[in-house]
């Protein structure tokens, strides 16, 4: 008897399918500097007008086994945001605006409703971050996951003009940080959430959480927040006071706070009270506040490095913006020889 | 007893050790545009100069099941490069030139030997590209990969002149098509492939194949051609007479060449001798004639159309560039009211 690759596990009338759908999700995304339609060789996208000397900015995520949240509670159309936040929030750090997205979802046997889910998700998160999503690749892998499981990965380029280009050489000792509240664990430091929830409090997903109002799978699936609306309205607050930005991911504060600090400074930084599905996790574990600090948030997702004469309007414009906003500390002088630092007080 | 992340099967360390490794790659296939050294929050990227109206063209891919191969051989140093050529050969395809990479790589537990070995991987079809690895994401997601297993995701960005876009609506009636040899499977079909060499004709990887000179192991991981530098030194022969291309993925000729074809045109397509690897598919299975030729590129990995007066120049160049190019047929008109598509005779 011959056989077939669909015989193999592999259906192409359902990848083509699934393209099908993804259109009008696409066309919901478009911006005015897309040029192809979805279902080419390539996506095409021109350069917004006006930027001189622009530069591309380009960075890639996943979502980690927040994933497996996902799938406990089959709940599929936000984990898509997730993926977009976490690439178009490292792309604007540097003060580029975000432009298109590409997405790749693999699973082992392609389940089209499903497939459509996730990439809604994809489509509200790139609406949010004002983002074409350009294209996308639905790879079916028989045999390389579980049944019912899929892996996601995001691609986001936006561009900045080179002479507003955010970091560390902008940041000076006695710039103020600001935090920006995170919307819950964003998508970093799920395997050790759930090994706390799961393995040992062992709560379903679907256990109502008195403090924080929801169930445990509604908790740990809030989407991760999108800043760039509200970078966006921040640096038509402040113009070049804005000299740096840190998105606070794997490595909590302590990883990646000192990626926008110049040699010889530290930052210093006071955190907010710790919010209560993080409480949870630390009681629960138990986890040890610093691990739980560099593995976690721990409610802050941007942190903003800006000029001390600029807070009150960045306060102002970011708030504005839906922002809850926390004064997190400021930047100091650091041991000369040493590498920056955070030093927490 | 207090529990931390890397209990919960996430190693920083181990992520930070691979981000090491990575940097003296990702430096050997540095271009001029390169703004930023890899680890910031973004990779940044200039565009050449001299380009009027720049249109950045981008893809994304993985290399499907052709991983369960590297996995079973323990070969990891050449996926990296299918995963560099499934993108930019979809990138070349609407004229452009490619820029930079960047990576996915998802694994269970990292061991960071084997991800150094796939980025090395990575690199050397970066340097064929000649576009820059400018970023990746390296992601430990305990229980979601088999032990030993990972998956890999490719994104790809590249730049054209907006009058210099390729594809339909340049190509005409009476325009030939010539076909570059792939080198193998490239990185499609491989469930089926291995469909039929595991369960039906039960060969294991280190079989030494007679006709092909190397073990099955071998002929399966050979890297898909990157057709990059081919393809700059046909624009740079042919100028305007090159019209279109057509990347043969996933649904083989009849799935990709139809996407270069203007309404109301066809293709007829005289196909080369079937490459040994395929043939062995084809009765090994068996597989029906037409599954083999919509799931497999059957040795033609990219289809050129062009002014039938720069056939010539067109082969010249190609050759010299180290290229096996046939003639595959030509453009004639179709009936009108019909969807374009392949007639092979």
């Amino acid at each position: 008897m011959a056989i077939t690759y669909r015989e193999a596990g592999v259906d192409i009338d359902s990848g083509d399918e699934l393209v099908e759908r993804i259109k009008p999700i696409a066309k919901r995304t478009r911006i005015a500097e897309v040029v192809s339609d979805i279902g080419g060789f390539a996506g095409l996208c021109s350069l917004p007008k006006g930027i001189e000397d622009p530069l591309l900015v380009s960075g890639t995520d996943g979502v980690g086994t927040k994933l497996k949240v996902a799938f406990a509670t089959g709940r599929h159309d936000t984990i898509g945001q997730d993926l977009v936040a976490m690439c178009v929030n490292d792309v604007i750090t540097c003060g580029a605006r975000p432009l298109f997205f590409l997405d790749y979802f693999a699973t082992g046997h392609l389940d089209v409703s499903v497939g459509e889910e996730v990439i809604s998700g994809i489509g509200d998160g790139c609406v949010l971050a004002e983002c074409a999503l350009l294209g996308g690749e639905t790879a079916e892998l028989p045999g390389m996951y579980a049944d019912g499981e899929y892996d996601l990965a995001g691609f986001a380029v936006g561009v900045v003009s080179r002479k507003a280009i955010l970091g560390p050489p902008r940041v000076q000792v006695g710039d103020k940080l600001l935090g920006l509240a995170s919307s819950g664990l964003h998508s970093n430091g799920y395997s050790l959430a759930r090994h706390v929830f799961e393995q040992k409090m062992k709560i379903d997903w679907d256990t109502h959480l008195g403090a924080l109002g929801k169930t445990l799978g509604e908790a740990l699936l809030t989407p991760t927040r999108i800043y760039v609306r509200a970078v966006s309205a921040l640096k038509q607050a402040i113009s070049t006071d804005l000299h740096a930005m840190a998105h606070i991911t794997g490595g909590g504060i302590p990883g990646n706070l000192p990626r926008v600090l110049p040699p010889g400074t530290k930052a210093r930084v006071r955190m907010p009270p710790t919010p209560e599905i993080f409480r949870l996790i630390a009681q629960g574990g138990p986890v040890e506040p610093d691990e739980m600090l560099r593995t976690f948030n721990l409610g802050v997702g941007l942190v903003v490095a800006l000029a001390p004469t600029a807070v009150e309007a960045a306060r102002a414009a970011l708030t504005q913006a839906g922002e809850t906003v926390v004064n997190l500390g400021e930047i100091t002088a650091g041991a000369p020889e040493s590498e920056p630092f955070v030093e927490f007080v």
